[in-house]
């Protein structure tokens, strides 16, 4: 089943999504939702980011392949973690499929792609085991976790190397019933496949996150978990360029780069 | 004015707070409203968080005396900041005055309080000026950044360290019409003032903090911004205490201490 969030008549509602048509729901995937009247055609809707969620975690580093590239590549100051350490990011910078990704004009770059699976929140989750911990999700998108490598380097903090407006598309819509470390995520630039990777090569399973999170934290109905990224994220996006995330159980979170004015 | 949001007859609303009374307002502070027939004694509503905020940010660091402190007492790697970079927390860790705060059984201590200024925005923001800065405020609430000293120094980032659930507290109003370069915060334990200090001696104002966060974020209506504290944040927080952070204009952000069975 296939969960998005669509703007109808200029409002925002969940929908379902049944192959090219979008079914609009009455509530939320979140509580209760019934079906309305009507279906519209998916090339007809404006798309909008599946969740807006009140908390916004992403594991950071979390494949070995990546971290040995971001220590090469960026004399980043990036080591293997020991324990899964949980980071943050802000619904500011969220933005749906479609929607440009906009580079500001004082930039020195590189801005680079990082294209992960993101899990979806289902209802309100504390201490759960390693066992119980897929058992409080809804399901599953994409995010792509831009990133302005030189303000990684220089910031004390990732503010605006990785939450600048637009720098966090997500989506394009909440896949349920899919196993989170058997996915094969690919990023394209331009059409050509610049990066690919297995879930399964996680340096620490999304069930050991959720287990540890919950030790400490309540999980939130349409809270977010972005899992990182694997390998190379190169070459840089300049202005023109489309980026895709991809998915086959997900689907393709689509977006242009533009340069700020 | 003091806005603030309280739990009546189980419904969560805005409320104006005059003198000892409450005026619930159909609407927001951040939109429209009005208010509504009939009057509550403060002492018979519950207090809840003055704001749900999309995007919560937190300088961190801003005055010279704390990192001082900081690097000594607890060998925190701790520099003087060289620019204005945001920080982010989340809201799961909210709780509002009254409520207790949970120290988790595992925690190594010491567990410290940071008694801090919080400005919440008012208004949609983006690309203002230090002089047009504080227009997109509605006004300051009072925050404490309950910290665990331990964790902050083993994990790779400040997750369980300053977000553990209930290390939020915020409250208990938010009061319009104030200087924010110019307040006195107070912190005691069990009655006894243990820090105080000027904000005027920010290392960064809110002003250039708001004026280069706008550059790159677009600021919503509800976002908050913690603005750091001053000096030592001893003695350590125990089971039993309570911790006051106190702004004459504001009011006092009240919080028993507990530890998880």
């Amino acid at each position: 089943m296939k969960w998005c969030r669509v703007s109808v008549e200029d409002r925002a509602v969940f929908g379902i999504l049944e192959g090219d048509e979008v079914v609009p729901v009455e509530g939320s995937p979140f509580g209760t939702s019934r079906p309305t009247p009507g279906r519209y055609s998916l090339s007809g809707v404006k798309i909008l980011v599946p969740v807006l969620p009140a908390n916004f975690y992403a594991v950071g580093v979390n494949y070995r392949a990546h971290v040995e590239w971001a220590r090469m590549h960026h004399g980043l100051a990036v080591e293997i973690p020991g324990q899964p350490d949980i980071g943050y990011r802000s619904v500011n910078a969220l933005i749906p499929t479609g929607a440009p990704i906009i580079i500001p004009g004082d930039s020195p770059g590189p801005v680079e792609y990082e294209g992960e699976l993101v899990a979806v929140v289902g209802r309100t989750a504390r201490h759960l085991s390693e066992g119980e911990a897929l058992s409080c999700l809804l399901g599953y998108t994409l995010g792509n976790d831009v990133s302005e490598r030189a303000w990684q380097r220089s910031d004390r903090t990732l503010w605006r190397a990785k939450n600048t407006d637009t720098f966090k598309p997500m989506g394009p819509v909440i896949a349920t019933d899919l196993d989170p470390m058997t996915q094969h995520i690919v990023v394209r630039i331009n059409g050509k496949i610049v990066n690919e990777y297995e879930t399964g090569s996680m340096l620490f399973t999304l069930q050991q996150y959720i287990s540890r999170m919950t030790r400490y934290l309540t999980l939130y109905p349409g809270d977010v978990i972005w899992l990182g990224t694997d390998g190379a994220t190169e070459p840089a996006l300049t202005p023109g360029d489309v980026v895709e995330i991809e998915d086959e159980a997900i689907g393709v979170l689509r977006n242009p780069v533009v340069r700020e004015r």
